[in-house]
């Protein structure tokens, strides 16, 4: 008998019909023997309908009582849940964020967990209840409803399991788990079987968006079993796990990209201690997210400062680094928006040297220029031109012998 | 400065405009010097639609879950209330029945208020904030969501007041406050300037729907002065106290009426001990619930048995009593659906033998005829034929100087 717990998003608990079939999945894997904690999200479309009725009242309104509102969401679905259980024949019992309690900071919208207490859902799965917990949602020292943010169902689901001593966290999507790189790129890519942690994050992080992130750290660090499946359809899914040795030995698990970024490069920049902070300052004082930074050697006593944002972020990253441009002594600002990041990410690759050759030499030999490179234990990134996406992504998928057989 | 308690009930907040008129409301009233305590109902039309979503998974869903998804819509108007309120400069803080701590008993569905801790509720209120709670809901010992059914808003109204010792506790409703009877019968009905408890109950009971009634026996219980008004136009609205002796002195208050009733007789029962139990054991068993009850003299050591019911209720009712008939030794079972009940109310009656027969006189001038009669203290209820309801009510309404001037 194990101990499993189930993440349903919004778009699997969309209607009662659609919680119906979640109560079926549910049974069917407590008729296999094991104890059920299932956490769910709001229905799909609630969570921004709540929004919209905050800000028809105040354009910026107060965090605490959006929580207030927003933390609705996940309470009815609760309640729909378990009664769908129990009119099939499940006991079931509904748990908000507070009366389990998760326990979370204050930051409203953004919140934090910092403790579960487990001692009334042990005590309500040993008398052989599906405990459904709503996601997303926790309560502050002082009482009050806090939200995790977009996505917090997942972390809600990996942190119950770690609190719980879970065998396994399985996250339904509507995906049918990780793939080696976007279907809608290139078509022959293929389902992992598996994937470690390490390579989830770099996946996730540059946009293979299946599992928020923040839910793999968290699993990561508890050493969480967390496995990607589909509301839809029947499969296995993608276990995400720690390496190990019986692990297959793929060079790269998969081939993550990003559309959404843009570049600039102060050139000529007095090679000297501290310029890159006052670049890189006031751009995040603007509340821009900086993605790659680049900065080669320097030739001449200057060097050339280059960075990756978001696309939307371009025009306002641009005049503040021309009014920067003047008291740094650069020689010119330029920019390109016109460009996309393309990631190989494996584990594999520590051992490697070879892969990152290899990928220039694929991209080569496409006609694929490289405007920018940077590199991590495992992963390798590049920038090119926008127009090469998909003709460097299926270069790379085909060449690192990814494709489907 | 004077500590007062509002409610608004589900058409007040029936939407974000509606909210911000009653946050404008709030603040008046606060900038008057008061101390303000805000309860609020779901958006109108709001549990209506969670209640369908639980039935359309489950024709007879469990209630703690049923509860768990209906407190949702207080807690949705709380959070944007309190949005509304710090928008127009007023500080405020959003509590739900649980975070109060409003607590009550198990009956889901049906819970009552145990006790209420106002600890925090006093720091907030002295820290010059807008306290707002969300009604019809608590929380039970062992932390349970719970609700108190319908309208039971105004009892969270009046249990905040008492447990806060509020100066008092308003309701705003879409009726600008409590009439002598109902004008759509009679046009000249009157405004109430005050009205007691008693009075209150018995016509709230009767079928004169302004206020639920456990939240006038809460008010009448803990001496809450409670004072009905209209959310969409000014006005004075009706104060709900103690009889006192400044109390102007009317004889009749009002007029109630109730046409949802059917009336059942079992002739010619053997004038026995227990005879009453055994006719209506059955009937409560069946879970139907009787209004009057009257059984005349015996003769010929025989007796008539009659008592009302909801007109749904009839068939039936009926029905029981044919198979009771025989057992009992009763000749005869009848029965009419095409009845209503008309009483009249008043504190002033106590003292004043002649009203019973000016109002039987006033019913026969118009040649209506009276099939049943019961009396208490403050009340004389008559049945008559449904088609004489409105001649009737406005004959007594004209009787005892009720029109306005």
């Amino acid at each position: 008998m194990a101990l499993i717990v189930q993440k349903y998003g919004g778009t699997s608990v969309a209607s009662p019909k659609h919680i119906e079939n979640v109560a079926k999945k549910v049974i069917a894997m407590r008729n296999q023997g094991h104890q059920m904690v299932v956490v769910v999200s709001a229905m799909s479309g609630e969570t921004n309908r709540l929004l919209a009725l905050a800000k028809e009242i105040s354009p910026r309104p107060r965090p605490r009582e959006v929580d207030v509102i927003l933390a609705t969401g996940e309470q009815v679905t609760i309640g729909l849940l378990a009664i769908a259980l129990e009119a099939q024949g499940c006991p079931a019992q509904s748990y908000t964020g507070e009366q389990v309690r998760i326990l979370t900071d204050s930051a409203y919208g953004k919140a934090r967990i910092l403790d579960i207490d487990a001692v009334r859902l042990r005590r309500d799965l040993s008398d052989g209840r599906v405990i459904v917990v709503a996601g997303f949602q926790g309560v502050d020292a002082d009482g009050n409803i806090t939200t995790l943010g977009r996505g917090g169902s997942d972390t809600t689901g990996v942190a119950l399991a770690a609190a719980l001593g879970a065998d396994e966290c399985q996250i339904y999507t509507d995906v049918d788990g990780v793939y080696t790189t976007d279907p809608r790129v290139v078509p022959q890519a293929r389902r992992l079987d598996r994937v470690t942690y390490e390579e989830m994050l770099e996946m996730a992080s540059l946009g293979a968006k299946v599992l928020q992130i923040r839910s793999v750290e968290f699993a990561s660090k508890y050493s969480v079993p967390l496995r990607v499946l589909s509301s839809f359809e029947d499969g296995p899914g993608t276990l995400i796990t720690s390496e190990d040795e019986n692990m297959e030995q793929a060079l790269i698990s998969g081939i993550a990209f990003n559309r959404d970024e843009a570049k600039l490069t102060v050139l000529g920049v007095p090679d000297q201690p501290g310029v890159a902070s006052r670049i890189l300052g006031p751009v995040a004082d603007a509340n821009i997210e900086v993605d790659m930074i680049v900065q080669n050697v320097a030739e001449d006593a200057t060097t050339d400062f280059t960075f990756t944002v978001h696309r939307n972020d371009y025009e306002k990253a641009f005049e503040i680094l021309q009014r920067l441009a003047k008291g740094l002594g650069a020689r010119e600002v330029v920019g390109d928006r016109k460009i996309v990041k393309v990631s190989l990410v494996g584990v594999g690759m520590r051992s490697h040297a070879g892969i990152a050759s290899k990928m220039f030499r694929s991209l080569a030999d496409e006609g694929i220029n490289i405007r920018m490179i940077s590199t991590s234990e495992i992963k390798i990134s590049v920038v090119i031109d926008e127009k090469y996406l998909e003709l460097g992504v299926r270069a790379l998928h085909s060449a690192f012998g990814l494709d489907a057989a």
